[in-house]
């Protein structure tokens, strides 16, 4: 029966069924981050994925657009006792789905990116993570397809960049050994944690969705006056501008006002 | 000339050449504990762990009885761009032999032993192990054989256990991955880890007069269109929005963009 109702949440559309089962299952190990495969290729590396996870006790799994679709047989035989891992994850088409419902973002990446975001060590992203998690606050942890990594436009919806800070000389780590250093540094910080206090001045800090959702406004007002010029530019721009509000610690007070900001600069012009 | 050198090493009895060469090429990576497989089974395996020590700039490697003997194509295979920590590893018949030069010994086992030893984590151990290395102490740090793990004759001739605090419904970290985490705790406890580096691609914070000018600009252009509506709200509206400017961390280029963006929008819309 269980087995049922997990497999007709692979083919719904928005497939969150699977995240709301992970919900069920997992309350009770605390609070966890969301940990989001973005584009997996191989099957046997989200099957180790998940083993990693397990190892500290990690069971919320998010998948993007996997490249050879799911359910996977390899990713479950690889999986192998850590398969209810891969049972409550969430299949999402795109990162926008997969995160809509996330309070901050981590985009894991080794290589430099020209982007101005902040970049920390696991250990200090996890430190962070907690103090969030512990206020209730949703936290996705994004890793890129095996060979390629994250694209650029992905890093940019983050909020921040964690990189492990591995020998220049030799930086080789798959995707279930970043997982794994994850897991761990989430892990090791289970008895103390320094909690971080954010001042947002009296207001509570805008979930992604809503940063989404103006950076999206922003982002089709633009393109309609013209700004996203020349359009041999116009990609590197919507990335630098998208990057840009992920970087900006804004308040839900705030989204409101720059949606007002561009909302009466439009109207104002009319007359 | 090299590589002649290196192979006739292994054909030793005692083995130690490696293990004196590796000295010479690793002394300027500062002071290292000695990476320990005892009596690995597959070639694969030992060259993962290679592999998972280089990405943490460890290279002392021991190996102690392989099965499948000494040069191991498989290890070297997988070694692949890790070759060298495999070409300076120290190959040894026995535990003796292997750490008789070690001033103190950890044994890393997952499973619990009837043996009355501390039992650290490797955050701890590597604390401990740094310590002792900047001492000029040599410190081994042992890894069984990957189905069955360490004898527990060959833990009693450890001072402590290292045991990876793993998820006790699930522990299934294989020899590389142990190897790896027990590299990333030594390497993160090393002053050069940079926990949190702001990078800006090479712009700088916005200085305050130029966020000021920005307000400016912002302030009298939504004058002009109306947003600071009713008049009795303006003046609060007016430092509300100030505020706001002066809270987002904003570089040099981002002031720029917000400049074009409230240009672009007049711009637009005046056609």
């Amino acid at each position: 029966m269980l087995a049922l109702m997990l497999r007709s949440a692979y083919h719904a559309p928005n497939q969150r069924e699977g995240s709301a089962l992970a919900d069920h299952m997992t309350d009770n190990l605390g609070p966890q981050p969301e940990i989001v495969l973005v584009r997996p290729q191989m099957g046997e590396n989200i099957g180790a994925a998940a083993r990693a996870m397990l190892n500290f006790g990690l069971e919320r799994m998010r998948i993007i657009a996997p490249r050879d679709g799911w359910p996977n047989q390899s990713a479950v035989a690889m999986a192998s006792g850590a398969g209810r891992v891969l049972d409550g994850a969430g299949v999402y088409d795109t990162l926008a789905d997969g995160i809509g419902d996330c309070d901050y973002v981590y985009a894991t990446t080794a290589r430099s990116r020209d982007l101005a975001k902040p970049i920390l060590s696991p250990e200090r992203a996890m430190a962070e993570a907690r103090a969030m998690r512990a206020e209730g606050k949703k936290v996705a942890i994004l890793f890129g397809p095996e060979r390629t990594g994250l694209e650029n436009g992905e890093v940019a919806r983050a909020n921040a960049i964690i990189s492990v800070p591995v020998n220049p000389g030799f930086a080789s780590l798959n995707l279930a050994q970043c997982v794994l250093l994850t897991a761990y540094e989430w892990r090791r910080q289970t008895t103390e944690f320094q909690h971080e206090v954010m001042e947002w001045a009296g207001s509570e800090r805008a979930p992604s969705i809503e940063v989404e959702k103006l950076a999206e406004h922003y982002e089709a007002r633009l393109d309609e006056a013209g700004f996203f010029y020349p359009p041999t530019k116009a990609p590197v721009m919507k990335t630098t501008l998208r990057n840009m509000w992920s970087r900006m610690p804004m308040t839900r007070a705030d989204v409101q006002i720059f949606h007002g900001i561009l909302r009466q600069l439009l109207r104002g012009k009319q007359g």
